[in-house]
């Protein structure tokens, strides 16, 4: 089944983005690549501010032809528009959705209150977290309060030169999948 | 110079303890010893709520005859009662006293506010994380809101066999230390 991987870089203190939404602090020198992660998924999904604050930096988030890019948005009319395609669903019924389709993996990419209401729902497979060393002091959080408790499994753990720590995580889901 | 190391378990969404103040989380099955660690240090600093918390979970934090506690409170009077100190001074006040004695590092046991005076005086020389996988959704935060950037290095990165993680950075200072 096609899983859906939260993928995000973060401070040390678990903000995505500073307050304004700058995420300068996240791009550091790194020696490795995301194409092996790139490769793995053709689908993104990403949250109304997550998207603005895409533009905003310039290029919007298209990740090129292979991929399908939603914007979940309870505001913007739906369709498409620029490359991406606005929606306005639940999680649950968008993902039911693509899971009707064969694919690759979907890349949840933010941002928090799009992750909590993923979280809310337990529609998230896999976590991988780039941990980047600095505390930011206050920022936009990954994992706002506000959803029940989720067990997962470490399944990845490397450090990289500048201290970047990457580590992913798959959801331990405590009944029988044997249906 | 005799270090303040910020050393704490938490949960994947950065959470000391539940809303209640429960630790449940944190008990894992781990295979390393806490023991090197706390071979490092001489003195345990808390915050009056942390000690509260100790005590309702049995025992106290009383960490040995060879260990001095401290517990930072503005509303106990000052002297020792328990096997620890109660003082009312400022973290940079009660660190600066702590310098002037040799000794052993010194481990900042939290919780999040204290953690939070500490970071916001720029005190804390290391930080330790335990990080277990488990999302808590809600929970008291080990970085609470409202510090100035504080870049820190990574120095050890371990992976458990149960999935616990422990990072150790220390604090990347940008002015040399050459007086």
């Amino acid at each position: 089944m096609r899983k859906v991987v939260l993928s995000l870089g973060i401070s040390l203190d678990g903000y995505i983005a500073r307050q304004d939404g700058a995420i300068d602090f996240l791009f550091m020198p790194r020696d490795f690549s995301m194409a092996p992660f790139l490769a793995s998924i053709d689908t993104v999904i990403m949250g109304r501010k997550t998207f603005d604050a895409a533009v905003k930096l310039g290029g919007g988030p298209s990740m090129g032809p292979t991929t399908t890019s939603y914007v979940l948005s309870r505001s913007k009319p739906p369709g498409e528009l620029d490359g991406v395609t606005f929606v306005n669903q639940s999680p649950a019924t968008l993902i039911g959705q693509l899971r009707q389709r064969s694919g690759k993996d979907i890349w949840l990419m933010g941002g928090g209150e799009l992750a909590r209401d993923f979280l809310k729902a337990d529609l998230v497979d896999e976590i991988h977290l780039g941990i980047v060393p600095v505390l930011l002091g206050d920022g936009i959080p990954l994992f706002p309060r506000g959803f029940a408790q989720l067990d997962f499994s470490l399944v990845e753990n490397q450090a990289y030169s500048k201290g970047l720590v990457m580590l992913k995580y798959r959801r331990k889901r405590s009944y029988a999948r044997k249906s």
